[in-house]
């Protein structure tokens, strides 16, 4: 019973004015549609504690522009009710008693009905005033603009944490077509090298980023060079047949504890069958590509496949200086055409040959986000903004490592090349997979 | 969003015939009555691993005749859905590998409307059987009516299962009308002696039972009194007064190590406001009525308040002495109205007065089920029954108490003077309560 | 590094006078000559919050002695140490803040030494008090008594607590010598007839007895047999080898859920080498001897092991009735020569072959303690006593299973026919073994 | 019961000759010096499974010479019992299967006595080995060396392990003589400053140092200030006062959580009592001294402080920049005399005043830990060496954070100004404290 009416939205100069009342619209409706053919039943599904119902993506999403603008700059706004802020409030402690994160699953009420109408209320109250609005239109512009980057952030995760909820189904529903991915054959694996030097990384502050992202400072490097494109999953088996699982001493101690706990022998979602390996994806069960990238991964695994070719992950400032030569283009979340959507890493992002060699990197954008060795810290001079929305990254800097490039249900528009995100080395939910590097 | 339509459905000399496809008719209709009003969300909660989604409910009641008796008595018959079989089997281990029982709130597909679709399908299979059958008639019908009983047994599981589920939500909300109940005034607590002596209890064969309700047998009996009445919220206060959740004493040792570990310093939904005692309910949020019988607490609390008041809980065989010669009458699921639903205790059950002394008790039968001090065990004789049918209740004779008389979300006619439920020491969730007894 | 002297005690008279000043000595040297051999660091180990230390074990009988009656009766007694009420209290809430259970193997201090010195200071206490007390000198003596029971159960929970402790070590040390047990051949499997009727059981009052031992009450028996002498190893290895362990229909659910989460596939200790199956005992690694009696399995197991062979336990009530007729004599711990130690049960106990047919059963006493069906609950008119001494046996009256009959590491001034012991359906690291009984 | 005798060792030119024989017999001799007035039951204490028994350390230690050397080196060389390379193996994967690590406290067998034989066994051995070799002398007295170390950060963990075991014991037992310890009098809290540039950090590979500590390699640094001393306990307090320990804001999620998770409130070992603090110490329970720098917090903690004062921790490459221009002096574990031992941060340590600004640091070197804010991660061009010895140090390289300095009861031989040790984010037993640091 799908609860949403299906839509028909194009795509136009969404990169030329991501700040503004227009991209608002444009990300708010996408969320829209990535609910197209949901049922209510599918929207409250919360399989872990890390994951959380479509519904509440869809609802918190929407507290987030009524808590930090539409209640701080708009002095006539009444919200529909004000429990929402504290059902819909996640990690923001500052904002107010939260709801238990492991107990999204358990509210039915207010239903998904309810939550569109959340949604459409704030639409209005924020087209409203980004209308109206005459002093101060830079400041709201920026928070509208952070809002739907927040929003973009939630995309993806709302189509993984509904993967991980539909694996529990021993029916391993379709989110989209069954039918298999199209996958580019893997091109050889080569290697872009680097001299090394003084450089600079990180954000330098003209645009959109998040606060980690900044301050721009400057690193040294060692030589060093870096794979052309991410293992895919012909390598993994060989990683497997070598009983790359069984061997501690490939792996880090953390890394082993958890894989014996977990009783990992193969990526989240794969099994053999026949002597084949399957994996369960967005289409539905499917046969493993072996051309396609790795996925489903965790920092654990990609860090002993390293030291079982004799490599290493590369930190991410090196990915940082060879990556932002290469233009972003790749499998994302927001081609021009919305539906079908792309539902797994295709191995298809990227120049395939250039005659330049700094461009001969396959998919360092979209497909996979891929690990670094780098723990998620913050970078020299970071200052926590003040305030709430200053909880945003400076409290996770702590047992995380970061990853870079974007996934394939990545929004295109959230990526740049000092983004950074980051994930619990033990995690393997969203679409994580590994580039190798190496010391020259 | 209601997914069900309003029904109006009266019920009719339900008691004279159990056993027939009028009766399953009618017990199928009340399963959808009992929903009615419920989201497709509401219909998904699964809050804890002995609590089931309403979803759930509905549907594995509907595959218990389809598993025990289409599949069985009816060559023709095809499933809609093979898979269910797995997906809505409970505790069958004999019929097949099991969906983890904690994760039935995770199965959104199939989806409610699909599971009344179900429901319909096996409805007209069963009607076809029943009207076509000639030998065998006998075994088929006494089929219908366990399943009958099973779903039943299910309908109140779904209610209380829901409250439990509700109270997970900041929000409250309410499942039927918010108005109090209405709540006759506590009689005084009075007793009911008995001379003991040897006396047959257990079920004679004769009409509908579990099989743990048999075989009839004999047992001796010391003299012994019974109150009046169950215990009641403002006796239940004074035990919380004076202090009875802190101290150690009043306690076995397993009830104490809960009560520490769980935190407990009043009855399941109780908070206190002001000064007053408030309690969650199907109405939602309801201040604690004084006259009504306490409810939602465990056999620990149970056992203790009966140490506190320096009496103890009656034996199962006691109760039944006791009550058997005293009707089946009270605050049941099935009163000839089936909206307003009863959704509390009402102390309103039984017999006010009689000249009968035999006959003075309250609420022997409805309004909350009465712990008893005895361990859920085998009857002399007993033989667990052949087949997966003979897991039935065989299986559950470790660990749990019985209780006796049902309680307002029972329905009536699920109820003998023979029947015994049980739950673990530790569980609250369900209608239960306590009567007094002591030795003379 | 033994800190025990070798002592050499004769036992005389002993079952003549049990309540008196020559018993308490009796007993309490007992439990020194129980660790002869055994170093400091033996008598730290506490695998499990259900085993203590023997240190421990030492100094809670002597606490017993010093709270119940040198601090009750002795104005001038003077503690060692007053922090030692502290230290060694266990499960007696009233007697003030209790050492949490699970971390009495981080005592250190006192050392051994200090405990031994803690047992000379107490033990020269009561026998001052004893010879010096004249009112009330029965009640001293009772409580005297009281305090030597306790201390010979702390004797076998001694014993098989190192046992287990000794577990944990991969050198699997023998705490007596590592001969093998001489071991009598079983007989055939018979069965002891009884045609039931109204009997009495229970404890009368004359002579010590436990609380939950009383009242003496009537109960109604149906004819039943029982069998003539325990399930044997033999017999265990066939329940093995037809996959009882993999039969979900064979087990209680609480026990297949236990089996399944321990990975239970054979009793506690074993494991097959070359296919042939070894066990640990306090004589070290032994291969199992197919006539003895099985030992170290949980009430699950000895329940599914019954519906295997398609008989079921006896209650307690029903074993009481045979075996009271028959002489308390068998494999217990205090023979009259008090080394060797007996380590394990020898299938030896009670008469091998009688013209009397009562007298038919074999190891009824001693050997192994005997799962019964019967969970352990107040008999009827029992009344917990007051005081702290009452905690003693009623606030266990949930969630266990009586046993009865007594081990082979059960000192046999402990045993009568009315006793009853008491363990969780999952414990398995005492000497606990079942004989099987029928309706007729 | 002290087992070992008092010893009388001088310490001579301790520093001049780290890598032979003399400091071999050294080390060993100043293990055997900790444990002066233990008894046999001290030393079997384990309280959680990152702590150790004083018995295991002794033992694992001495395997340490054995199996990397005498096995490898010595083919005459008979171990007193081939069974303890398993129980005193610890993290070495390589070196075979282990005996579980949370199980260290249940091996009684073999006693202190035979660990006490086992270590003159080894030292006998070793001293043979170091007399007669006369090929590879150089890698010989290497691997002795790396011994050596790694039996110095093992006597450091014996002392920490030993405290939070007697932590568990409601006597509050001293390790050595209950006198408060002399405190110097805080200095006022000053900053050194850097301007920042690029400098090489980490070790030359000249003299022992572990593999983590190098390459020696280039990094960045902006200019940044650190404090001229530890935060101290008068400091610490303030913040206590101040809420920090309830306010969510100053901490990072995953320190948050563990927080709320653990109730912490203070320091490990401190409690509040009639207003004044007070703390459990290795000379027993102490007021806490004002002016002693804090000791035995966690990263979270630290981190939330230096927030909480508006500064951050410093990276470890500011500190080592900083630190490796002052002398390495201080409260350590190996002065002069060596007893009585050092048991506690005293703030005595480092050049109280000087005229050189660079060196106006104190306690830099002892006293206490210093939490930086840099993770454990390679060094760039750190390669894993190869074999058993290789699993040192790369495979604790994630989730953990590193500290620098050295504390009371680190041997003074182990510092250097390039030594990394480094402690999961959570953990509070080791002497752990923090020094601010800031930008410009």
């Amino acid at each position: 019973m799908p609860v949403v009416p299906k839509q028909n939205i194009t795509q136009k100069n969404l990169n030329q004015s991501k700040n503004g009342l227009a991209f608002y619209e444009l990300v708010r409706k996408r969320s829209m549609q990535l609910v197209i053919g949901l049922t209510p039943e599918d929207m409250m599904l919360q399989s872990m504690e890390d994951a959380s119902p479509a519904k509440w993506h869809l609802a918190h999403t929407t507290w987030f522009f009524e808590e930090f603008i539409l209640k701080v700059k708009d002095a006539d706004y009444v919200s529909p009710d004000e429990r929402f802020a504290f059902l819909f409030n996640s990690y923001y402690v500052n904002a107010g008693p939260r709801h238990a994160r492991s107990q999204r699953g358990l509210i039915s009420t207010p239903d998904v009905n309810s939550v569109m109408a959340y949604r459409d209320h704030v639409d209005d109250a924020i087209s409203d005033l980004c209308t109206q609005v005459r002093d101060d239109k830079k400041e709201l512009l920026d928070l509208v603009e952070l809002g739907c980057h927040h929003e973009m952030q939630h995309q993806e995760l709302l189509v993984t944490d509904l993967l991980h909820g539909f694996s529990y189904n021993p029916l391993l529903p379709a989110f989209s077509a069954p039918e298999p991915m199209s996958v580019r054959d893997a091109v050889p694996l080569n290697w872009i090298e680097h001299e090394g030097g003084l450089f600079e990384i990180g954000h330098d502050g003209n645009g959109f980023s998040y606060d980690c992202e900044m301050p721009r400072h400057k690193a040294f490097f060692n030589p060093f060079k870096i794979a052309t494109r991410p293992v895919t999953n012909s390598e993994w088996i060989k990683f497997i047949d070598a009983g790359g699982y069984e061997d501690a001493t490939l792996w880090l101690s953390d890394g082993w504890a958890t894989c014996e706990r977990e009783k990992w022998d193969c990526p989240l979602y794969w099994w053999q069958q026949d002597g084949v390996w399957w994996t369960y994806t967005l289409r539905g069960p499917q046969e493993v590509n072996l051309n396609a990238p790795v996925v489903h991964i965790s920092y654990y695994e990609a860090d002993a496949y390293a030291r079982f070719v004799d490599k290493r992950l590369p930190t991410e400032a090196e990915w940082e200086l060879v990556a932002r030569d290469i233009p972003i283009e790749g499998n994302f979340l927001d081609d021009e055409v919305y539906r079908p959507l792309p539902t797994g890493p295709t191995g298809s992002s990227g120049p395939a040959a250039s005659s330049n060699d700094a461009l001969k990197g396959q998919q360092f954008w979209g497909d996979v986000w891929e690990w670094t060795q780098s723990p998620f810290t913050p970078y020299p001079g970071f200052k926590k903004p003040e305030g709430t929305i200053g909880e945003y990254n400076g409290k996770f800097m702590s047992n995380q490592y970061v990853l870079r490039g974007g996934s394939c249900v990545t929004p295109k528009a959230q990526i740049r090349s000092t983004y950074r995100t980051f994930f619990y080395p033990h995690q393997r939910w969203q679409m994580l997979g590994l580039r190798l590097a190496s010391d020259v």
